[in-house]
């Protein structure tokens, strides 16, 4: 498989990329998360996102406890080749991990951060701990 | 003035956050930069995007030779409070230092990067070199 546009991304000195997930028709900013070499590959060639976990140190399939899988519709690359813009749709309706639609649910008002998006899933019913 | 919200950052072992810009009413994702405490706190202060320029080491204020000012309009944190969403009008409605309007600009098409957004201003023009 010719993977040579994986040589065009600027990798950080550990081999990481921001990826930000982005979805299609509402055009929410969902969540942002790290990709390595493999993760990047593998969102391309099966269609669904992944990323690279640093705190559990291994591939991540979004979606792969909670179901809350992540189509990919479109891959874009900024002009410093450093950050990853991921179209999707997001299966379920809930990227983030406290239940909510988007992890950016926190919004400056005045000198204080303000949580602004309900919880739409309790996260033990999501990852059934 | 009270700062104690940028308390509330995680910022990174070199005191830095990743900022996303998207625009206000047509949801493009625009461009992906670093800010410093003082960054933010600016942005907040004065409603115009700063960020920490790390390549020339300073504050910029974005727009400050191109005149493509950014308006803020709301400040989002993630669930991880280590990234920014900042929701702006660009002036000028370019943000790329390409002369484009995003800089996502290259789409993965099969194994290519393919550039499929126009220039919309040369840059020689923007930043009269």
């Amino acid at each position: 498989m010719n993977d040579s546009w994986l040589n065009k991304v600027n990798w950080t000195q550990d081999g990481l990329v921001p990826a930000i997930a982005q979805e299609s028709g509402s055009g929410r900013v969902l969540m942002v998360a790290w990709m390595n070499r493999e993760a990047l590959g593998k969102t391309a060639q099966t269609g669904e996102a992944h990323y690279w976990s640093r705190s559990r140190r291994k591939l991540w399939h979004k979606g792969e406890e909670s179901g809350h899988v992540q189509k990919v519709k479109s891959i874009r690359l900024d002009c410093d080749e450093d950050v990853i813009l991921l179209e999707i749709e997001q299966l379920g309706g809930i990227a983030c991990h406290t239940g909510r639609h988007s992890c950016f649910f926190k919004r400056l008002e005045g000198a204080k951060w303000v949580e602004v998006d309900p919880v739409l899933k309790d996260p033990d019913a999501i990852y059934h701990k």
